[in-house]
């Protein structure tokens, strides 16, 4: 079995390092062991977001002096999901996974397990349809088994980063003749992150595979997943995924869990789901939940503005209120927001996981 | 004594009357009783937010019609406040508080009263400084007496529209060899802010005549009110007031309270607030909150981006936050949360009105 | 005959009719006589700009008192066009076009002229598609007649202010079970923009009925015109059409002429323009222009990076571009440059028509 | 005596070193021989934008493999001036001046040369005052030793990198009693311009000592530098500066020349001196020109909005015209226009500098 452990890393800018480098001298954390980092950063969170590829050139440079690895090689053996967009309270920062080979636990509830598995890199045509939901649903079997993961249930976050289209890739794709999905570079994230989300929903039978096709991606909102998380960034054209869940022999002294927020002022299933732990809420390392617009144009039957604001992008303003009612029920604003849920959970809501330390061994 | 009564009506856009004129063709609003509109439009409630001089405009003209009046008597008649800025899940709406003569009441709690005032016009070089505070503190104890409140400890809301520079206005002063307080026209907004709210601090003993001057403003935050809601705006020179309160004999069917959020993710505060009302929160007809990005840099020891945002204005980060959070609570997005908390409340924080309807006369 | 005048006047807001009263005051434009408004005021020029509606209703209600009409009224009896978007040096302004009944003229070139004409109100789901096309191109023909205008070599500037969907708007459609040509507001007004245009171009013979198809909307770039100038708006749902052209017998004191910008920073095709005059650079009263980012994502081969910026809208962008350089050429900021040039002039350029005084009558 | 050499390389984004990776494979650009490296950056230019820091990091660490050095070292060696913000036409590139040692050439007209200097890094309070100028002029005195010119008049341009404020340095300013010329993050960027230009002006003669003082910055606007162009970054704590002119022994195939804009559409003064060039328009390298809205909120008598618009900065506006406009007279988007000119050439104005090249040696 591996022990999975989880650290917490304040940022002061994209290119700030010196906190992990702290926690790497003092011996806490052995770049070895590190299987995934997902960050938020500072940007726009949109097209031209470069804090994502700025953080994750500088730590694969870092990483890579150490490990004795090429930058290129490190982003293929440790998954970067750098989510930009601080918007409102959110707290620049990076969580950090490592995992370990452990002896696995006789007794106690199920604790923290994680996974990690790549798709291949996808053509700009095939984003946003059928080919990047079949990939994304293999990989994630592919996670849920490198985690030791069997039953679905099990499985409380799955973190997805996808790619998105430029008008370099889109002309590419003309080039051969191929249609791609939409010429909108910021409307290319929503398709991606969407189809990303019916892979997951369709790897944990969330969704049947006979409900898919290209049409419904973007379409048809009943269905999505209640665990996918999915970011979309300009740094990269395959799916890395995370797969985090509980399991039974799992050696690790944290625990997870999800809710799912209905909409983005839902603060009481956050509370529910903090005092469903099996620890007390002082012990939460970190919430990764997912936030958009509602699309319906209104929030509990009262109009928002926020999809015909041309001044401020809508997945901005979802941070901002979602991260601000996170926040004011975990009482940390250094939490994990990411915008646009397309797919992941209901429209206007959308997922939240939580990791907690544990004493119980 | 006066009965005040309270309707809150959504807009789908700035120029949108059509609730209003639904309510007073059904008599339910009698235009004659209108003592003040508050009302949040969409616009970014920065410097060239002209949604709130719209919005101004087709109010004054409707009910100048009706009430046989030109649109600025209309306008020096009703106190209109319009706030800029529905960041986030806010919902754009007019709060429209009418009075009316009626017999005072002899028993039961006390309930809500409200008087209003006006400051004279301003010279631009004014604005920020002595000048504006002790014009305001003049005009909140006139409101107190207009309300029939004569004890401090009975107001609970204190609204004031205040005035802005603009490069013209700039220029006019500088015409007459007078300096004002700051040539950065969205900066100007800030400091007639905070002198209006410590001229409200200064009416109502929250702080000390020989605490205050022009260098204070600003600048000495330990000095603050409570209960003072300030927000700019380019359509006036003078400075709106309006006073909310408790008074004995009020017929009025609704009460008011406040309490102050110590930053922007203090729900606490607004929990116990709405729990100390003589009533249930379903009764709750509108709260009235303020908001700014902490300007310490971060929220509970997490540094926050939203000073250093160049693409969207502090003030925009705060009210989607706090409208996040207070619409997490009372579950109605449908609420007055203003930018730029200059001297309201604690740095980072800001007052927090209640208006709640009673069943009990 | 008709004589056609032309008056520039400078605002400094959009609710500001202060020029405009001073000139009808004067008698120098007659309120009967105005059939145009051509405006440029100070918002994002996007979906959520509202200066264009407020400097409409704040027109139609002032020119509706002194005719005796409703604001409703005014608006179909005057076609105006409100283009938002002042970025970079343009100034806000409106050019009030005015015409009556003349003796025509015997002798002299070809002087200006102008006609108007309205489609019927569309439903969502027309807009970007040949419903739209077809009502635009018949409107078209229909203004040429109303300008005395025969021969399409003649037109030199058609200006179109169109409708764009709303989320309000979608929904109403969908509720129908129509499918409209986009769920996404902003792109919306490029669709209705796109339309418009291919409707202009078909009416003056630029393209033949057989190329046009709901599909070429937005797709076939080869098909535009170059006189057509389209603007979108969210207070109309409706096409309002303005020919602009020469004419023999015209008694009108000026003359017009217009080019095409082959892209954004062609001022050698403006200058040749006005080297063609057969007036003075100096009697120039105004120029219209559309401006838009290279869709190729590229100017003279170098890279731009317009189309993937979240934080600036790309038409934002290209105002600010063009009308800094037809400024830097006529030497006058306050001229009219909108965004948005699908279909109007080749990809990256647009269309430009000027209006000069002239002495010889 | 030296050779300088000048290499423009367009850049697919900010982490994109393929088109300066290529020359130095190629030997065209040998690293030992950089001097100075000029950059336009895509991000927005103002407080938040990482692309100037993120570019300057993975030219550094590039870099200092290939001299072995550390990234540091190499920010000391070579002064890298990223300046953010390609609004508009504007193409991302860098500009990588090499200079190397060489025999003096007897005849001809002079040619270019180069020199470079540093301050000391300055305390938070010092930014925007007589200490930043001073440390400014001494600098720039060294940087024209440095480039073999004597006489002031051969001077063309003087290139300022400078600090700017951040919530974190004026904390720590403030904890040791120490007041910053001003608590805005934006406004501090304008306060270490001026100052810089300030410091260029007076070590040039274009100023005198007895008109300097901690008030005149940002106040005296008679006062400025027609040569002077300051770019403010988050990166760095002192000032880099690079002088520019032309020296009569120069071995550089290069001449330098330069003119000021009157204002951001004055195209004739740029068309002037190419027309002064001893070389065909052809030949030009680059343009460095600075731009700003002007202050008196009026562009040739008409109203602009950039100082009032609170959604753009209005640096963002001023690079878009300035650079459109000097595009549209080189026919090349792919130049270098720097934001905020303060006290660099007449308000509203800018200086320009233009690098040609030329056959006669």
């Amino acid at each position: 079995m591996y022990r999975i452990d989880v650290h917490k890393i304040g940022q002061s800018g994209p290119g700030d390092l010196s906190g992990l480098k702290a926690l790497i001298e003092a011996g806490t954390i052995k770049p070895e062991q590190i299987i995934a980092m997902m960050g938020k950063t500072e940007g726009n969170g949109c097209v031209n977001d470069f804090t994502r590829e700025y953080t994750t050139v500088v730590l694969s440079q870092y990483l890579g002096g150490l490990l004795q690895l090429t930058p290129k090689a490190v982003e293929k053996r440790i998954a970067f999901v750098m989510s930009g967009g601080t918007e409102g309270v959110l707290s620049p920062h990076i969580t950090v996974f490592t995992r370990v080979t452990a002896d696995p636990v006789r007794m106690g509830p199920k604790r923290l397990a994680a996974g990690i598995a790549f798709t291949r890199e996808f053509l700009p045509e095939e984003l946003g349809r059928m080919a990047q939901i079949e990939a994304t649903a293999q990989a994630v079997m592919e996670a849920m088994r490198d985690a030791g993961i069997a039953d679905p249930e099990d499985v409380h976050f799955v973190q997805v980063k996808c790619p998105l289209l430029t008008a370099e890739r889109i002309r590419e794709a003309a080039g051969r003749g191929a249609q791609v999905v939409t010429h909108d570079n910021y409307e290319s994230m929503g398709y991606s992150r969407g189809a990303s989300a019916l892979g997951v929903a369709y790897a944990l039978g969330e969704v049947q595979r006979s409900q898919l096709s290209d049409a419904c991606v973007l379409n048809d909102w009943k269905l999505n997943s209640g665990v996918a998380s999915t970011s979309g960034g300009i740094e990269l054209m395959y799916n890395a995924i995370i797969v985090f869940g509980n399991a039974a022999a799992s050696p690790s002294p944290y625990v997870c869990a999800h809710t799912v927020m209905r909409d983005a002022i839902d603060a009481r299933s956050v509370m529910d789901a903090i005092a469903g732990l099996p620890v007390p809420a002082a012990n939460i390392v970190n919430v990764f939940a997912k936030a958009e617009a509602d699309p319906s144009g209104s929030t509990r039957g009262r109009r928002h503005t926020m999809l015909e604001d041309s001044d401020i992008n809508q997945t901005r303003h979802a941070r901002a209120v979602v991260g601000g009612v996170i926040a004011s029920v975990v009482g940390d604003p250094m939490i994990y927001v990411s915008g646009g849920a397309e797919h992941q959970g209901p429209p206007g809501g959308g997922p939240v996981a939580i990791i907690a330390r544990t004493e119980t061994f």
